[in-house]
């Protein structure tokens, strides 16, 4: 993993920060403390300036007591382990890090579950993201090809590299794990993210990113960190628009395309990172299963579900208008249509009339 | 996609076979009839040949009736669906061929099971692959990264495209659904499987495969047709050996290595083209949780079950005496370790001692 030195800098440096006041504090014979935010739902807010789901402040103390003896020593060697990894230029996964703990004897985890969540605490404690700290998910990211040059470093030469999509035939670029160190370049007019790895397929065989003049993105259900981390920072520093194209159900829009845009509830602490704001919804929208004559499949009870949570519990739905409306069409109509259900005009109606037609009107894309 | 010839040819020949046969016998007054393999286990065996398993020759006719007038017509359809794919240079996803045959009237498919069936059926029957015949499932390939070029073609412009993975930082790049069409040129000494994204991401942020002259792929648990192709004709292409780095449980050993070697028993009429019979155990070995002392989990009664399926039931491990004798040990420890318990000796210990000490003596690896 490359070196991204002001993201480095910040973390060392809190890293450094807490610990030295847990020391200083031991010294003074004071009992130490940790502060951190409260990572639950009851304490997340839609950030409409920003436009994502981000924290309340409420915040959890850990003072060193007999009771929390083990969490607090856990909580002080992970952050021990990061500013490691940051000084050696090298990456933990979850897992790994769980495994570390085994040579620690009474500090050790029992399950993961306890060495994630320590993370997490770090992780909205330091209000850098996890992977600034260099613990890594397991979970891979989504694929990209198209309209794009991306730079990244060779790590034994420090030579920079330079990454051309256009060239790779009908195979894509598989985003890593981290995206911090890369660079952008390109001439595309947008990004679109795509649910299906199928219609990603069909887009990248015919070239569509040629004709379109644009990055494709396969998200593969709802995107990883390192996916939308990675479509987030290409957003900001090439300043061209996002456009989002899912299943017309329930999933695809409360699930995939919510995540994309405004992050997860569960995560709040850190989507300010990884969301992406500027995102729209181009399709498969309900009106479209009218004006395309889709076939469809009746909303089964966990849709029906997950729509009506999206518009009474959701703060992003909820402050949209144009989404509640368009949420209780679908329910109305019963049904739901995927994006490969286009193909029943024909394979290829999707490269040359939905999106095409769709296109022309991107100012009607629901936000 | 590019074209592959040959395998065009084989296939459009097959096709137009197989209905002349149906359009001659109808015209003479004769009931037309498709015939075909048996899919099931009952009907495969252990190739030790060519080291895959095989289906044996019960074979099943369905000749056209009242009864069958629906499957009868429905086969036909997606055979000519497949003809006009390989003419247009186009492929099908699963799901869009069912969503094709919504037009169809009375012989349209109301699951998606239905058509896949059909589309088994007629792979079984013409004895090429599903990919050949350009329907295409919607899984995604696995990762590759190192040491290798791979040339594909440019769709629109004809000309070789130039892939080269030795450039590609800390990204990978991800297998296409189809691999027919691709070709490699390597200088690296093996090809390394590995089972979890982690240990994968972990070797190619340290540009492992510079050090050890190797090409790495990640399966991402068990590997889906298309990374079994790709290594498949890498191996072929390439004659350098394929060794497999999985976690040391009945999972890793009986579902992921197994598939990767010999095929999977539901797919015997395929396991030709998608398995490669080269392919070694490298580790973890259930000996390696001795040696190494690794951290481990009690096996679970789903574990054990797997594993004395496999030495009870599956012809390839009742084949070879040393994995009887591995996974039986496994049985008698009661314990399973993961790929990354290594990381209790250090993150790196895989990098500078496990695989190296591992590498230096191939000839012990499990068959």
């Amino acid at each position: 993993m490359a070196k991204n030195e002001k993201a480095d800098n910040k973390a060392l440096e809190q890293l450094t920060k807490t610990a030295k006041d847990v020391y200083d504090k031991s010294l003074k014979g004071q009992k130490p403390q940790l502060t951190m935010p409260v990572r639950s739902l009851s304490n997340v807010k839609y950030e409409k300036k920003g436009g994502y789901l981000a924290l309340k402040n409420q915040l959890k103390v850990r003072t060193l007591t007999y009771n929390t003896v083990k969490s607090f020593a856990q909580t002080l060697k992970v952050m021990a382990i990061s500013k490691e990894l940051i000084q050696t230029d090298d990456h933990a996964s979850k897992r790994e890090t769980y495994y570390i703990s085994k040579n620690w004897g009474a500090a050790r985890f029992d399950e993961q579950p306890e060495s994630d969540a320590v993370m997490d605490d770090i992780e909205a404690m330091m209000s850098v993201n996890r992977e600034q700290l260099r613990f890594l998910p397991e979970e891979k990211g989504g694929e990209v090809a198209g309209q794009l040059v991306v730079i990244d470093k060779d790590r034994d030469t420090g030579k920079p590299l330079r990454i051309d999509y256009t060239g790779f035939g009908s195979g894509a670029y598989s985003i890593p794990i981290s995206v911090e160190h890369l660079q952008f370049q390109t001439k595309a007019k947008f990004i679109l993210c795509i649910e299906t790895a199928g219609m990603f397929q069909r887009l990248v065989a015919h070239n569509y990113w040629r004709k379109a003049n644009c990055v494709l993105i396969s998200m593969g259900g709802v995107p990883t960190r390192a996916t939308r981390r990675f479509v987030r920072r290409m957003a900001d520093t090439l300043k061209i628009p996002v456009y989002t194209f899912v299943d017309g159900d329930p999933y695809g829009i409360a699930n995939i395309y919510r995540t994309l845009k405004v992050g997860s509830g569960n995560a709040a602490h850190i989507n300010e990172f990884f969301c992406v704001p500027t995102a729209t919804f181009m399709g498969i929208t309900p009106q479209d299963i009218i004006d395309y004559k889709l076939p469809t499949h009746p909303l089964k009870d966990v849709d029906i579900k997950r729509a009506k949570d999206a518009i009474k519990n959701d703060p992003f739905f909820k402050f949209h208008k144009t989404w509640t409306q368009a949420i209780e069409q679908m329910i109305k109509m019963g049904v739901r249509a995927e994006q490969q259900a286009l193909a029943k005009h024909g394979l290829n109606y999707v490269i040359e009339e939905y999106l095409p037609q769709k296109l022309k009107k991107t100012d009607k894309f629901l936000p």
